[in-house]
């Protein structure tokens, strides 16, 4: 079931056959809200800031067909038309993910009903449900339609499935497709009823039509009922794509296709989507205001790159300026959108795009920046976009295609989280994907690029493996694991790891008993969460949410114990050669410390010696790429000579960058 | 559409002919609550008390109509005789802010859906649909007997027309009216896309019956829908009082008519609810522990007076004692009941009353104080009830139908409110009430009496007026703030005013062009909100909740910079000849030290020099109110020699006042 | 209607039935979780461990139903010959607490309905509506079958009927049988009008049918409809307890019956269901990490052997470790089970049970703990468990059914509570649990065992009687307490005592006027609440929550004044007398020497002078047990020689006990 990392199939397209040797930059174009005089006024703008790529259609499902089975297209035509006269590629999305007014009106089936059984209106975006037959049938005649009619048109680079997939529906409709999903994956309901584990509080089903989605319920449910559930619509909203990419791949085999993820979003399951798809792309905004913005947008950036097998993948969503969906949205200082964009270059994107050209006027989204904003040409935010379209245009040439090697790899799964996050579980302090950024964040500050891979993957390319943190691991998940430490690799494995089975079903022991002989835990006796803002102390650091009592084993190494309290003594920290297990969230710098003495002992280090804090080094190809994302200026040592590709400058022995500041160092 | 400022028409009775040289003092009686043995002990108390007016049948359906149709008026037709018998005027009310349960029983399509779809059911109270018409055709048929049985009875002296208008309904019956109301407004479904904005997210509309209330979506809602949706509430809840208000009139043309306002509520445009009543009559509930109650209370009453064109207003509702609907709520310590009726009296309110006279055993509001507490005659509550009665009988002829003047407005719209209230704004701490209350509470504290004004009015009366915030304006709004400033006019201006039309069309350049003229902005290239607790730093103040990136104009005049940080040197405070705007919302003191000093550059003084903090002094008339809210004893200077009228002693030159003491001074 | 506390009937069985000389030890057992090995095994480690008693069935409907009608008794006829086989006892549930999905399917009516409208569906557990006639059916049935099946199987010890009773419904089936429970507690809709205070806000019903359950309303609810909705549902409850009660003694008059409480649940009037039971039992889980854990296990075990009428109780069920259900759960540190369950029995428990005997790997509760934790025999928690079956086993002999004897009691009535908690109340901080806990903590920190009593009970076995806070009392209760000081008894009564009847009307004076000249309380002025953090000085410790306007009468003693403020001078601590009112919640450490004192006077005293702070000392019968709660090894004087029975060593004037040190001294 879990993917398998395979070579890419150089059958299908891919989105080198979009960039050719330049970098995409644009983002979604929304003209449909702008009298054609704009357009005109657009074209000339985005040539003038180097744009070479817009998406079009994403929300212009009711402007296609504005009653059922209608049909729009001149002022499509026109558009393709005006972009290709001005040589600017086009990604053509399928219009899918907001239905118009009519199709809820007619068909009330395809709005979703939350599990309170409340209907998702129209009104907003992505009121459609997964499971809907009308609705499904209405989105493949507009995308066959589509790509019969602009399959050929010389713009055409690339096909955007939907939007940003993220419903869930817990509705009648539903439930028929869930029973449907349940009964190819279990067979029987025998089956189902012992993965389930229903013996539990007399939940037994006796029939099929009993099944439902985990609908409200008095009290906690059944957690492998809401875990299957998670599944189940990560995996029908993958039916929803796959049968539109089938159309447009019928009419276009050799256009690349593709659907925008949301950053790290729990509802896909972006490993198995990937699979499905000709080229990986992302929507990424971390928050300006975020100490840790730089840090979670790399994040992003490997783990898109990795579901993109290394190869080179596509920013296909970023803000030139603030968003409009957090409490307060913060603008982006003074360089800080071409300083994320760079660095999504420098981890691997070869596409620099964002949500949208140009600032809306009306609708929801109208605080939401573009790359014109309000303020229009003169405005900071053009300006900035300005300069970065030509400074992408110089690098294309010299980065597109080329590859990041790393020897460190962190493993990330979903069914861990989807598992994890269950109602009663020990802590609801424990927050996966923060656990997940803690371990990144520390590989980043001790300035080691990491891919992320999943645990069934081949590790056999890296040196170090790291486990932030993975509640359920499949059986083929921990013979991986052994088998990767057993070949000579470095495994450094955190809390509340392996605990249960691909059921959600504890583990005898609480903790596998193969990976506690691998780590030399004895016994596990006992959970300890912390609370909130509590730590614990251990011998040299501060542990933070979540300890254990465990008892080593004789023939392992207690590194770092914990001391007083009821874990005095315990190990915090305990080793069996090549098998690191730490017990709690070391704090920050500790983690740091840990994973960058780990590493070190295995040979893998930083791409430079001695780079300050704050500053950022990544290698992707022959090319070196420094980052300064503190206040002050500094001053990074690069031994011998390079040239700047942003300045045309050479450069010798040591770089010095403002707030701020970036370099792209070439031999 | 917005109300034209008018001289009242004579036509019409006012508050004057309920006075008729008296304040009029009382409030709620709701004597169906108790035996009629209690009535003749209210009288006793009443009259002891100065009482001279109560309202009558606010809630008293179910004893009227029991049963569909049915009419028990004989309980009523007691009461009223008991009151004209001891010289107690009547404000009667229709009952039609609670149905009877049968009601809803008998039409579950007169109880509201809220936007998730819940019923709310019968068992509180306001559980009726704007939009049913059932409940409209019960409501008028009530109306009309009423006002048949009592239009001639000589105690009445006022119809109050339901209470507090204040639902929402999302309903399928109000789904009809809203597209009634979409059509008379916008004619076509084509002028209705082109205001909403709907080519944004696929919600282009081909049938009206696609359109609907703004129920629960996905994700972000048309915020143009929901700007109509309440303007579409508020209409129709005019509509409902204009429907009772009509069949009133016909029967006693000469009998003022009123509905109670809820203090500055967010759903009513007050503006055009003023424009139908004979009277404005207002609900003021402000905290007894709020350090800033009384400015409070005093914006509520500028507020109203300036709704009735600068008229007498009557104060309809406050507590004696505690409310009973905060988390915790406070009694009034002693004199503050005193204190702060006075006050609504300085500010023009000619009519002080309660909810309510006696208060309730039993019921949702037993602990909602009343005139009579639980305690009983012997109780505090009532004994500093009877005092200020006494008072307000010694005042009134000196003070009724006397008016305020101001050389100050703050100018405050719904439709502003409103449209900046949307989901998907740039920062959800900008909360437009505490913006407006800042701004009023900086001009308390200059102790200049300012009036409110809707930014459509003649401003020509005023020398200074200001602009909390005013996210959307008209063109015609526009216009009339550059004339007064053309004119001669003062105008200061805060932050984030001029963003919208009002289709909610973010204007080019993210603020009106003309006004960025008028204040002598060249660019406003970004905003940048402030988090919660967060300051910045100006040139000899902080600014707090917003700051923005600008680009003043050679023209304009820099009066303050931002220092340091990403907007160090930019404008905080920016003038341009008497044309103001501060781009933050300055702390308190900073705002309050501001509009003092632009004030007395217009020759806007307070009315005494020299007054304490905590002291509040107005004129009305020819009085002199003078106030010490503050909780030491102060000494008031008072040039000259003035009687005061609540002790009828002699005061020259100065006033002490204890805490909570008032003085009245006639020259 | 209250219960009259009256003698135990010896018609009926009670728990010594099934204790025997024996402390009952074990848990719940559910071992259709497991596969039939386990079960051996199971019996192994249970006989290790001491386990006599197991409750098996709880939530085995679907098991033993998996389709309506059928039966499948095998796997059960097994499991109850098993136990017999190995001595050990069974408690037989009903299963009734979680019907089988195909109920819900079939018969949605058996689902029940929030205040909102949604339905809780199956999937989790206690999805069964009170009201429905078919879940009511269903459950008569296979109560019938279990008892006629098992009533004279050997293994057979105890009913235990449901499982923790805490459903609520709203629906339509409910709302008829709320009409039913109305008609017979009031006869006519005139009473019902009177009661419920139909007057205010137009509520007057005219037909039985327009009375509803208190759905989802616009604003504030009818209070008393409100208060009769609680009692409702809890009679509601206790219909379905009482059917199920009455099928299995028609089989088994020699068996008791019980069903479990939660500790001290809002939902259940445990005065009148404890009337119903043959035996009282209940669930206790205090946090491990809350520093009163020890004192909040010891008010549930007061209350529970209150409302056993000072006989033995049952302790249904604990847990060995964590629970799962609160946002960080903790395990209990060494020593801590076995202590908690010490205190348990000091207090009166006849049976230390769990939840449950073995940790679940499946379904919703597979992360609290069992008995047997994930880690099995080896685990801290099985090897610690396994210490306390042995101990209690040398306990049993010695304290089996022995009475606890106090000279004090705490009054705690489930209407106060419900009625004071209404919303429209004066604080929303005043939580009535809190102000009970904040009572007993005082008392506990004073070393004074208490009962709990109902107010209507006979209070003349008690020297002191205290009142935390009694919103409601009913007029029977004022009279006892009248007569209970009277008859020369000492009352200390918190504030807000007395304030409504039993219909929730307020009582004329704020306060019964019986009551205010018991205390001495001329006039109540005004109630003060505090705010969340706020204080109030009073002449010697600060108030908290709560403050009054009071007037003291002549013959009152002003104990202890406030001090500055609005209240200065007026009294916090008021006395005639016997009878002492405390208008605020004194700070902890001040109501603990308040009622020390009070205590001492009346001559009551603790078991031993002299006692360190968290050491906690109770006398059974003749057995004096002293537990130490705190950190550090204490050493607590006990004149005399002893011998402690927990260690077989003699003692001599004193014993050392260290951290969570217990010892049970017999003279």
């Amino acid at each position: 079931m879990p993917p398998t990392p395979h070579p890419h199939s150089r059958q299908r397209p891919g989105l080198a056959d979009a960039t050719r040797g330049r970098i995409l930059f644009g983002g979604d174009y929304n003209p449909e809200q702008w009298p054609e005089e704009t357009w005109h006024e657009d074209v000339r703008l985005m040539k003038a800031a180097g744009v070479n790529s817009v998406t079009l259609g994403v929300f212009s499902w009711a402007k296609l067909e504005p009653r059922p089975g209608a049909r729009e297209f001149g002022w499509l035509d026109r558009l393709m038309d005006l972009m290709h006269d001005n040589g600017i590629g086009v990604v053509l999305a399928t219009p899918t993910a907001s239905p118009p007014p009519w199709m809820g009106r007619l068909h009330s089936d395809t709005l979703p009903r939350d599990e309170d059984g409340r209907t998702e209106w129209w009104g907003g975006r992505q009121h459609f449900s997964h499971s809907s037959a009308a609705y499904r049938r209405y989105a493949a005649a507009i995308t066959e339609d589509l790509a019969a009619r602009y399959g050929s048109h010389p713009a055409l680079t690339m096909w955007h499935i939907n939007n940003e997939y993220c419903t869930y529906d817990w509705g009648d409709e539903a439930a028929a497709t869930f029973r449907r999903w349940l009964q190819d994956k279990y067979g029987t309901l025998d089956a189902l009823n012992t993965a389930w584990g229903t013996a539990f509080w007399s939940q037994g089903y006796g029939d099929w039509d009993e099944v439902l989605p985990p609908r409200h319920a008095h009290y906690l449910k059944n957690p492998t009922q809401v875990l299957d559930f998670k599944r189940y619509t990560s995996d029908m909203l993958l039916e929803c794509y796959v049968a539109e990419r089938d159309i447009v791949r019928r009419h276009t085999p050799h256009i690349p296709v593709t659907t925008n993820f949301m950053p790290m979003w729990v509802g896909q399951d972006a490993w198995r989507w990937a699979e499905e798809e000709d080229l990986v792309s992302v929507d990424i905004y971390p928050d300006p205001r975020d100490p840790f913005g730089a840090q979670n947008g790399a994040l992003i950036q490997d783990m898109t790159r990795s579901q993109a097998r290394g190869g080179p993948w596509m920013l296909m969503e970023q803000a030139a300026g603030p968003v409009n969906w957090r409490g307060v949205n913060h603008p982006k200082p003074r360089g800080m959108n071409r300083l994320w964009s760079l660095q999504a270059v420098a981890r691997g994107a070869d596409a620099v795009c964002y949500f949208q050209w140009r600032q809306s006027r009306q609708g929801a989204e109208k605080f939401h920046s573009g790359m014109v904003s309000h303020a229009g040409e003169e405005g900071r935010t053009y300006q900035e976009v300005k300069r970065l379209g030509a400074e992408l245009a110089a690098l294309g040439p010299e980065v597109t295609d080329s590859r990041i090697e790393t020897d460190v790899a962190i493993l990330h799964e979903w069914n861990a989280w989807w598992a994890g996050a269950q109602d009663g579980r020990l802590s609801s302090e424990v927050d996966y994907p923060q656990v997940v950024r803690a371990w990144h964040r520390a590989l980043w500050e001790a300035h080691l690029t990491t891919d992320f891979a999943h645990p069934e993957h081949d590790l056999s390319p890296y040196k170090l493996v790291v486990v932030p943190q993975l509640y359920l691991l499949t059986d083929a998940a921990i013979d991986n694991l052994l088998a990767y430490v057993r070949a000579g690799g470095t495994l450094v494995c955190g809390f509340l790891t392996g605990v249960a089975d691909e059921d959600d079903r504890v583990r005898p022991g609480g903790m596998d008993a193969r990976l506690r002989e691998l780590f030399g835990i004895r016994t596990l006796h006992e959970w300890w969460p912390l609370d909130a803002a509590e730590t614990v102390e251990c011998d040299g650091f501060r542990g933070t949410l979540w300890s254990e009592e465990l008892e080593a084993a004789n023939d392992a190494e207690l590194v770092v114990p914990y001391k007083g309290g009821e874990l005095d003594g315990l190990p915090a920290l305990l080793r069996k050669g090549r098998a690191w297990y730490v017990s709690t969230l070391p704090e920050q710098h500790a983690l740091r410390d840990l994973l960058a003495d780990v590493a070190a002992g295995t040979g893998v280090r930083p791409p430079l010696d001695g780079l300050p804090a704050q500053v950022e080094a990544v290698r992707r190809g022959e090319l070196l790429f420094v980052f300064n994302h503190g206040r002050e200026t500094v001053t990074v040592e690069v031994p011998g000579t390079h040239r700047d590709l942003l300045t045309g400058e050479q450069v010798t022995d040591s770089v010095e960058l403002a707030h701020h500041g970036a370099a792209v160092l070439t031999p």
